[in-house]
C-alpha cells in the first residue's frame, strides 16, 4: 500500500469502531491494513469468505476482521467478529487512512475566463482551463489539466481529478466524483445519414441539449457522457459508473444505477432507479429498462426490460431461460457425441 | 438547453425554412427548440413518431413540426407538416441555435516547434503543444491542452476539441471534427511472440506507417485510431466514427462507414464504403467487409462478410440465420418444459 | 510512411542483417521500407503468406523478404529467403528507421512538486505536472501535459507519451511504455452496497492498494489500470496491453500475457503467465485464469479456466465444444429448412 497511515488502534479500539465481537487479546494494536497474505505483525486483516482460508496460513496479521463462521479458523490471533468485514473495513480505514488534506488556492498557471466565479474554498490546479462564467461550489477540487468550457456549473464537495474535459453547458451536481479522462458533454453520434447510391454525405445534427450529472455520482476514468441532441442527457444521483462506459446523448439514468466497466447506452434509453449494468453490456437505442432490473455481464439489450428483470445474453432474454438453453444445447451436443462413437 | 437562442421565428418562417406544410396559425412565434415533454409557450417542439404521442399531451409548445400521420393529434396548436422532422429540425437549428462564434488567435502559453506553420485564420488553445514542422490549414481550431507531435498536418476547417493527441506525422483532412481525448497514430498492438517454454520476451515491432484521416470525418470522445506497421491506417472521408471506438494498425476503411460506441477494428481490416458497424462490435483481424454491409450490435466478425450482407452474432453470420437459429433453440426449450411437466 | 529513412542497405547487407539467403542480384540498394501493393524502386518489401501474392504482382519493390514456399512468385526480383519476414523486418528497421533521437531536458513550463527527483537524463515535456517525491530514473521521458500524483516512482528508460495519468503512488518498472492517456491508479470500482426498499445511498471504500507495473511492459492509448482497494494491483513483466483496456483493482496479470483492445478485467482475478486474452473479452471477478490459457474474441469468463485451455463463447466454454454445439445448431437448423419447404 502507497498510503501512509497515520496513527494506530488497538483491538478494543477497532471491535468499537466496527460494532464488532472481540475475541483474543484486547491490547494488540494496529497501524495498516493489508491483505492476509501480505499482512505482518501491526497490521490489520479481513476474511470474508472460506475462498480465502489457504491465505490465512501465511497471514501474520495482529489482529483480523472476519464472520463468525471463520472465527474458529484463525488460531489465538485477535479477532473481531462482525457481519460484514468489508462494511467494517470502512470505519477502520476513515481513522487509519483519512482521506488526504488539500491545500486551496488557484495555481498560477491556470487560464479562468471571464465571468467565472467560485466559492471558497476551491483549489484548481496547473494548467487547469476555465472557460467563461463557469461556476464552482465550495470545496471543488479541479485536478491539474482539466478544461470546463464555457457555462459549466460545479456542485459543492465535487473532485474532478486531472484531465477531465467538460464541454460548454455541462452540469455537475454535489459530491461527485470524476476520474481522470472523463468526458462530459461531448455531441452525440447524430447524423441525418446519408448513403444510398448517390453517396450523399451524413448530415451532422447540431446538439444544443445539455450533459447533466446529478448529485453523489462517481464517474471511472476515460468515460464519456455525450449532450442530449435537443432533451439533456441525465445521470441520477447516487449513481456509480465504471472506467470506459459510454453513455449516448438524451440517455435518462435513474438513481443508484450501478454500471460496469465498458458497458455502453445507446441514445434516449431511459434506464430505472437500482438498475445493474455489467460489464460490457451494450443497450439499443430507444430502450427502456425498468427500476432494479439487472443486466448481466456483456448481455445485449434490444428491446425494454421488465423492473425487477434479470437478464443475458444477445439478444438479452431471461437468465433463467439462457440457462436452460445452453444447457439443452450442450446436452444435445453429448448425446451427438455418444452418437458419433 | 444549455445554449441561448439568438433570434425568433414565426410559424410561416419555420415553413418556409423547412418546406413544410403549415396548418394552424402562422404568426406564432418560437425562439427555442425543446423535447414535447418539456417544451413550453414560444418553444418550437416535434413528434416524429406515434411512440411519442404520450408525451403530447403534456406538451406546450406553441409550434410543431409534424409528420402528416400524426397532424391530427395536435390539436389546433400550429403545425408544420414534413416528410422528415429531425431532417427538418437541422433548418430551424443552424437558424436558431447558430454555431458559437470562435475568436481567432495563439493563446500565449501555448508552445509551437520550430518550423510550424498556420493559414491565418487559426484558433491555438491555452497550453496546446505542437511539435515541428506542424502544418494547420485555414480556421482551424485546437482546443486546450491538445499535443500535436512533429509533422502533423490538418486541414482547412477542422477543429480538435480540448485534450486530443496527434502522434507525429500524423495526417488529418478537412471540415473534420475530433472529439476530446481522441488518440491519433499511436503504436499499433505488433510485436513478433515470444513465450514458449523459455519465456522469451514479445519483441516490439516499430511502427512507421502513418495514420491517415479524410475529410468530413467525426471522432467521438476517447476514440483510438493507431498508427500502420509500414502501410498507413487510413480512415475514409465522410466517416463518422462514436465514443470509445478502437480502430487497429494498417485498417482501411472507406467513405461514409458509420461506427457506433466501443466498436473494435482489429489489424489490416478493410471495410468498404457505407459500412454500419454496430456498439461493440469486434472484427478480427485481416477480415475484408464489403461495401454497404451491416454488422449489428455485439457481433463479432472472424471472417469476410459479403457486400450488403447483414449479419449478427459471435461468429457473426446472417441475421437471418441467427434469428431461426436462437428462434429454434428456445422452441426446443418450450418443448422440454412441456415435456418436464 | 512518414518516418524518413537515413540511410541505405544493398540486398547482400540486407540478407546478412537477417540471417537470410539472398537469391538474385546482391548490390540492388533499399532506403526505405512500404507495402507490396505501394513498394516502389528503392523499397524493401516483405511476402508472408500466399495471401497476399495479389499484390505482388503490383509491387515495383527492389528486395523482398519472404519465406521459402513463395520465392519462386517473384520473378528475378532479389529475394531474401527468412523463416518469419515480420522478425527478419525487425532487424532491417533498426537500421532504416533508427528511435527517433530525444532531446533531454525539462521544459520551463513544467510544474516539479517538493522532494520530487531524478537520474540525468531525463526528459519532462511542456506543462507536464509532477507531484510531490515523485522518483523518475534514468533515460525516463515523460511526454507533454501528463499528469503525475504524489509518491509515483518511474523505472530506467521508461517513455510515457502525451497526457497520461498516474494516481499518487502508482509504481511504473524499467523499459516500459505507456501511450497517451493511460490512466493508471485510479480508485477501483468498490462500493458498500445500497439500494433496496429504503433506497440507501452505495458507500465508497477507499482505496489504499498501489497500482504497480512491471519492466517491459506497453500499455495501448487510453487505457485504465485502477489501484487496488487494500491489496495491489500488479502487471507483471512483459505484459503487453492494448488500446481502451479496463484492469480493474487487485487483479494480479502475470508475465508476457498479451490484452487486445476493448477486454475488461474484473476485480481481483487473477491471469496466469503467457495468457492470451482477445479483443472485447470480459473476465468476471474473482475469475483464475491459469497459465497459457488462451480467451478467444469477445469470450465472456465467469469462472475459472484451467492453464492451457482455449475457450470462446459466453458463458466461456471450451473452444472445440462451443465450434460443435453450433454447428449442431445451425444443422438442426437446415433440418428445419428442409422441413419447412
Amino acid at each position: 500500500m502507497s498510503a501512509e497511515p497515520r496513527r494506530s488502534l488497538s483491538a478494543a479500539e477497532v471491535a468499537a469502531l466496527t460494532g464488532g465481537r472481540l475475541v483474543g487479546p484486547s491490547d494488540t494494536r494496529v497501524a495498516a491494513i493489508a491483505p492476509l497474505d501480505r499482512a505482518g505483525p501491526g497490521d490489520l486483516s479481513f476474511l470474508a469468505s472460506a475462498r480465502y482460508l489457504p491465505y490465512l496460513e501465511r497471514s501474520r496479521a495482529s489482529v483480523l476482521l472476519c464472520v463468525e463462521s471463520l472465527a474458529t479458523a484463525a488460531g489465538d490471533t485477535a479477532r473481531i467478529i462482525v457481519a460484514d468485514p468489508h462494511a467494517a473495513l470502512l470505519a477502520v480505514l476513515a481513522v487509519l487512512y483519512p482521506a488526504p488534506a488539500w491545500t486551496p488556492g488557484v495555481h498560477p498557471t491556470a487560464i479562468i475566463g471571464a465571468g467565472t466565479q467560485w466559492s471558497d474554498l476551491v483549489a484548481i490546479g496547473p494548467h487547469v482551463v476555465l472557460g467563461r462564467d463557469v461556476k464552482l461550489g465550495r470545496n471543488v477540487r479541479v485536478g491539474a489539466n482539466c478544461v470546463l468550457g464555457d457555462g459549466v456549473t460545479i456542485g459543492d464537495d465535487t473532485e474532478l481529478y486531472p484531465q477531465v474535459t467538460c464541454y460548454p453547458g455541462t452540469a455537475v451536481g454535489r459530491r461527485t466524483i470524476l476520474h481522470s479522462g472523463v468526458r462530459l458533454g461531448s455531441d452525440g453520434f447524430g447524423f441525418v445519414p446519408g448513403g444510398g447510391s448517390d453517396g450523399a454525405a451524413h448530415r451532422k445534427i447540431p446538439h444544443i441539449g445539455r450533459c447533466v450529472i446529478g448529485d453523489d455520482v462517481e464517474i471511472g476514468a476515460n468515460s464519456c457522457v455525450d449532450r442530449g441532441s435537443v432533451d439533456d442527457t441525465v445521470i441520477g444521483d447516487g449513481t456509480k459508473i465504471d472506467n470506459l462506459v459510454h453513455v449516448a446523448h438524451n440517455v435518462h439514468i435513474g438513481k443508484r444505477v450501478m454500471i460496469l466497466a465498458l458497458a455502453g447506452i445507446a441514445g434516449s434509453c431511459h434506464i430505472g432507479d437500482d438498475v445493474f449494468i455489467g460489464g460490457e453490456v451494450g443497450v439499443s437505442a430507444h430502450c427502456n429498462v425498468g427500476p432494479g432490473a439487472r443486466l448481466l455481464v456483456q448481455a445485449g439489450v434490444i428491446g425494454d426490460i421488465a423492473a425487477g428483470a434479470t437478464v443475458w445474453g444477445t439478444p438479452a432474454r431471461p437468465h433463467r431461460d439462457v440457462l436452460r438453453a445452453t444447457a439443452t444445447l450442450y446436452r444435445s451436443l453429448d448425446r451427438d457425441g455418444h452418437d458419433d462413437a
